[in-house]
Formats: C-alpha cells, sequence, structure tokens
C-alpha cells in the first residue's frame, strides 16, 4: 500500500477547525468551568461585546421562582469571569446571562434537560456527591424499551437499570419502580437524578440490594420523552392530559406485567417497591393504594399530595378506606421526605396528620431545601438502602 | 382525606416559572424553529440588546471550515426572524451567533453534541430523513452495557441496539459493528447518526434484516464516553491516544468476544458485518483485513486511509498479503462511499486504484458533498439493506 504521511494533514485540518471555532464561537480554549482543590469553581466566557454578563447558578438563592444571579467581571479583552465561593459537594448546574440572554457555557458539552430548559452541569466531589459520579465500580445497564400498554392502545418506551450482574446470572431480582414529576418523562431521573450512578455506587458500597429500577414515563398521553416519539422535536411543556386523573394510575398496571413478563424479577410484594417525586410521588401514594397488597416499600418524594374532587376516576374513590386497607395488609416502609421550604410543605403536612389519625405507619424525613432535584437525589439516597 | 382544589395553585405555580423564564430567558412563547408545510423554516430568537444575529445552519455553504451563516432581522422590540429557503429533507443543526457568540435556541431542546459541539437540530420530512424520525414501527431496544476488555485492562462501555422482537424470541441474530469517528465514541452513531431510527424504520418497511448493532467506543484510551466514565466531565477534543496505532483493532477481538458471548448471535462470518466512518473506515478496513475470515461485510464510509509509517503495530504489517488473503477468503460486500468534496477524496482513490490493481471487488458509491454525517447517514442507509 502507498503510505503517505498524513498525520500533518490531520493536524492541520484540526486545527483548521480549531481557528474556524475560535473565530465563531468566541471561546477555543478556555476551560469553564474550572473546579479547583479547595471546591471553589472559576467560570469564564468570552463575549467581548456584551455589556453586561452574569451567572445563574441553582446554588445561588433564588428569589421566588427567579434563579438569583451574579454579575461576572472582565478585565479589558478578557474573559468574563467569576469564582464562586467554597461550594458543598453537589451537582450544579448553571447558565450565563450575556445581556439578558440566556447562554449555556460553550467550554462545557455536559447539559440536562429538565422540562424545557437546558442547563450546564458540573460536579463537586468530596461529599454525597460522589454517589452521583460514574465511579470504578461495576456498572449496570441502562436500555430504553419499548412496551405495550393496552391501557393506553399505544406502545410507550421506559428507561431500565438492571444491576451489574444481571445479565450473567439466573438469580431474581427485587424491582424499584421509579417515578418522575410534572413535564418530566422516562429521561428524568436517569439524567437529573443521577439514579443509575447511584445504584452502581451504593450496590458496590454494599449499602443497597442489587436490584431493577423502572423509570417508566408517568404522561400516559405520551409514548415516549420529547424527541423519542412519533411526535418528533416539539417543546416539552409542564401541562400535559391525563397527568393526574386516574388514568396513569390505572393503567400502571401494564407497566408491572411487562416487567414481570420480561425480566426475571422477584415478583412478589416484599420484593416490589414504588417511589416518585412530586407528581411522581402523588403517582406512588395512589398505585401503592390501589393495587392492593402489591408494593411492600413506598417512598413519597416531595408528593403532589393534590386530589381534586373535580376529578372523577375510581382511583380516587374510598381512599381512606382503601388506605386503611393498605395498612392493614402491611408495608415493610412508607417513606415521606419532604424540604422545608417545599411549596407542597403544607399539603404534605396535611396528609401527615390524617396518617397518625390512622396509626398509619410511616418515616418521614424533613430536610433543608425545597422542590428540586438535590433533595430527591438526596431521598433517592436515603431510600435505596432501605429497600428489600 | 381532606381534600383540595389545588389545580388553581400548581396553575399559578407554572405561571410563575412561567413569568420568571420570560423575564430570565427572553424567549418564553417563540416558535422556534418553525417548519412550515412547504418546508421552509422559520427562526426566531428574541435578543432586544443584540447589535447583530446570525443564523448558522449546516445546510449553508461553508467556507472552508467556517459555517455559513445569514443575518437575521427584526422589526422593533419583536424576535430576530429569518425564513429559509425550501430545504430538502434531511436532520439539519443550526445554531445563532449573537454578536458574535454562539447561542442555542432557548425554544430548541433537541440538541446532539458532536465531539465538542452541542448543536440544535430539526427535522425535514417528506424524504428521506423520513427514515431518521422515531415513526409508529415496532422499536428495538438500546442499551449502554460494559464489557470487560482485557485487552485494554479496563471496562469499558458500549452502546448496543438489538432489534424489534430480540427479546421475545429463541431465534439467533447476524450483528452489524458499526464504528465512530475521530473525536467520536459509542454516542455518535446513535444520537448524530440516527442509527437506531434507520434500522427500526428500514427493518419496519421490510428492507433490512432483523440484526443487532454494535456502536462501541473507538478510543480505546477511553473507558466511555466524556461524561459518561471515571474521568468525569471534562471537555470532548478530537486528538486523543492510541486511535489509529493499532491498539484499537488488535483489542476489538474482546469486543466480538463479549458480543458472542452475551447475545443471541449467528456466530459466523456470513453474519457478520463491520463499518466505519471516517476514523472508523480505517479501523473497518483494518480489523476486516486483520481478523482472517471474520467478516463478510464491510463498509468504509468516507474513510480516513491514512497510515503512517512511523506507527508501528502489527496490526498493520504485511498490509498487502493481509489484504490479498481476505480477497481469496471471499467477501460478500465491500462496500466504499465518499462524497466529491471530502477532504479524504484522493486518498481514497489512491486506495480504489490499489484494490483495481489486485482485483480485489467492491462497489464504490460517490456522492455529493463531503465528511458530513448527512453523508454517513445516507451510507448507513444504503449499506443496511444489502447486509445478511
Amino acid at each position: 500500500m502507498k503510505t503517505r504521511f498524513l498525520f500533518m494533514m490531520i493536524l492541520s485540518f484540526l486545527s483548521m477547525t480549531s481557528t474556524a471555532q475560535q473565530a465563531l464561537w468566541g471561546a477555543p480554549n478556555l476551560v469553564s468551568p474550572e473546579i479547583h482543590d479547595n471546591n471553589t469553581v472559576t467560570f469564564r466566557l468570552l463575549a467581548p461585546q456584551a455589556n453586561e454578563v452574569k451567572l445563574s447558578g441553582d446554588w445561588m438563592p433564588s428569589e421566588g421562582w427567579v434563579p438569583g444571579s451574579v454579575a461576572m467581571e472582565k478585565a479589558g479583552d478578557d474573559a468574563w469571569t467569576y469564582t464562586t465561593e467554597v461550594l458543598p459537594s453537589e451537582l450544579y448546574s448553571y447558565f450565563f446571562l450575556v445581556d439578558g440572554l440566556r447562554v449555556p457555557d460553550p467550554n462545557n458539552v455536559h447539559r440536562i434537560r429538565d422540562v424545557a430548559t437546558v442547563s450546564d452541569v458540573f460536579l463537586i466531589g468530596g461529599g454525597k456527591a460522589e454517589l452521583y459520579r460514574v465511579n470504578d465500580v461495576p456498572h449496570g445497564t441502562v436500555a430504553r424499551r419499548w412496551y405495550d400498554s393496552p391501557g393506553n392502545e399505544m406502545t410507550r418506551r421506559m428507561t431500565i437499570y438492571t444491576p451489574p450482574g444481571y445479565e450473567n446470572s439466573n438469580e431474581n431480582y427485587p424491582v424499584l419502580y421509579l417515578l418522575h414529576g410534572m413535564g418530566g418523562d422516562e429521561e428524568a431521573w436517569i439524567a437529573l437524578g443521577r439514579s443509575a450512578q447511584i445504584l452502581d455506587n451504593l450496590i458496590a458500597q454494599g449499602k443497597a440490594k442489587p436490584m431493577i429500577v423502572i423509570m417508566t414515563n408517568g404522561n400516559v398521553f405520551q409514548q415516549a420523552a420529547p424527541g423519542d416519539s412519533p411526535k418528533g422535536f416539539y417543546k416539552p411543556t409542564m401541562q400535559l392530559p391525563n397527568t393526574m386523573d386516574g388514568k396513569m394510575e390505572a393503567t400502571f398496571r401494564d407497566v408491572i406485567e411487562f416487567v414481570e413478563n420480561n425480566y426475571r424479577v422477584k415478583a412478589e410484594k416484599e420484593n416490589r417497591a414504588i417511589a416518585g417525586l412530586s407528581m411522581g410521588g402523588f403517582h406512588s401514594l395512589h398505585i401503592s393504594r390501589y393495587y392492593p397488597n402489591t408494593f411492600a416499600y413506598v417512598g413519597l418524594f416531595s408528593p403532589a399530595i393534590l386530589p381534586d374532587e373535580k376529578v372523577k376516576s375510581e382511583v380516587y374513590e374510598n381512599f381512606d378506606e382503601t388506605l386503611k386497607t393498605q395498612m392493614d395488609n402491611g408495608l415493610n416502609l412508607y417513606w415521606i421526605g419532604i424540604g422545608k421550604t417545599d411549596f407542597l410543605y403544607n399539603f404534605v403536612e396535611d396528609y401527615r396528620k390524617k396518617l397518625d389519625e390512622m396509626e398509619f405507619q410511616y418515616e418521614y424525613h424533613e430536610t433543608e431545601g425545597g422542590h428540586t432535584w438535590a433533595n430527591w437525589r438526596d431521598y433517592l439516597t436515603e431510600f435505596v438502602p432501605r429497600l428489600f
């Protein structure tokens, strides 16, 4: 073969690309975010024509629903920069505001979508967020798989975590059904919740039993996450039909049947858990009550306990009676977690009063913070070691 | 249970969020991109303080490596807008340039990373891109799974497409190994290449046989894509060690062994195919030659046929001899595709001359265009129906 010394050419190709990128994108070789050894973080953005650049990060106190932000500074033609205080261990998200326009960090490709918002992310280790890292431990498999939902008259997609070793054993495994909140979908827990990393790490540390985790799409109006269904690429919204009207709960049997017919599971109550955040907490509450004696473990993470008397569904009928039956049938764990500043706090408090009056046994975890993924990752980390 | 009429509160919560978003992100209810019935597309961006806003899309002619762009216009306080000519059916990517700063479309959450660049995408149907859609057909399963690579002394991740019905049959399936280019990883073909959609659709149309598609990470220096390995979140680069020095090819046996030990495959030459783009074409050329009599189908998509005599590896030794052996052993298909303006065109031409001199049978597909994902999706669409 006629050989050629082409690495020069490749390098020149790469350098042309890089120059083009430099000209176009304005931020060629900046390091941003730069995480320093002391867990302060420096952000950098080259935006020479901007009058004002701010940084908004989810560690900053928000004003109501408006995320906090700080001004970035620049000297001469240099990049706009900002260095944080020492940040506690967490998975953080942020964006820039360039003359009022929300702009991602061009030097950070790690972005996660939350409903219709895409944010850059970074991770501060040394504490709880070590569980959110991909560490050098055995890894489970994450699959996106379609299943038939006769109750919804459609095929739908779910995200499935099978633990390390699942494929190479004949064992049966317990199952955790893990439900997202309003505007979320079957991608939410895996992306924002770092569920695969938390499970991998807790299992590797011997703190959690190997288990299958089923992350469904609770918007029964949808087949799959926006962009992953025949509806094509569209902008996600918080408000969708049929999210809290009983249909999701009534058709959840399709999920359980699919899982139990298609995976090596321990198909009995003692080996089924269900948990969810916000709307998913509402779903978990109702599913665990509506399907009698099916789940031994229930986790309500900042649950949106918001029934509406105007909504007519057999799922929500005879609430007190079926809750009593659920209690009488016995549960290994009924776990409720909520942050002190969560806008749903009072409704959870009312629900706890109800449980107390019934002498329904539950564990209650009140934490700092509000209706945030930081809390939901914490709750998952607390809940999972208690299962099975 | 004490019921409450809380939908008002939820709506108010949503509306607060929405107002906050409006204040912060500047583009609350714009539709962008808006794909019109005649396949023109309107882009909109609210950036009231900007002096100049451009749109850059991959359908625009580039100048060298600098993507083309057009000025957007605004009237008064309205959004900056631009409407394209009629666009042919394709999956397109684009971004805005706001006073020189690259900015994604805040109204489009559908973004795909290509090496270190994240772009918004949209799809124009009515032609070949119908194959890139999630259509209402049976869907295969896509799994990210870790495997042991003794040759690289690490566990590594691959992306695996199993065709519809795989899990519910006892059949064995043929396997296509599908390799990415420089700077890519095990996410490239599934995200940019729309491989799962192309396979789902071609299989549903009866144009392709149900097959397993294995998308490996060809950067044997890496365990997994940036962000998905213990190296954490870092900025991807084109240039990585050990990409074209023989190590990838020499350790590819680990991939084949894992696949054949862990999936129901037809483990013989007639049911193995290998194809790749650019660097992955180079890998496919060498792997199919280096592993004697292993693959009956070979696809070289814009292959980077760039051996360097300075690189010493047994993989590249006795090239002519082993290529002759590969020919003599027999192949069902040796397929080469390249675009007329590809910067690698001349090197592929040289390689074809060599094949011609040897009377090595191959199929050659010369297309318009250059070194682009649009071409590689085309080549996959052409190649897959020819397999097995």
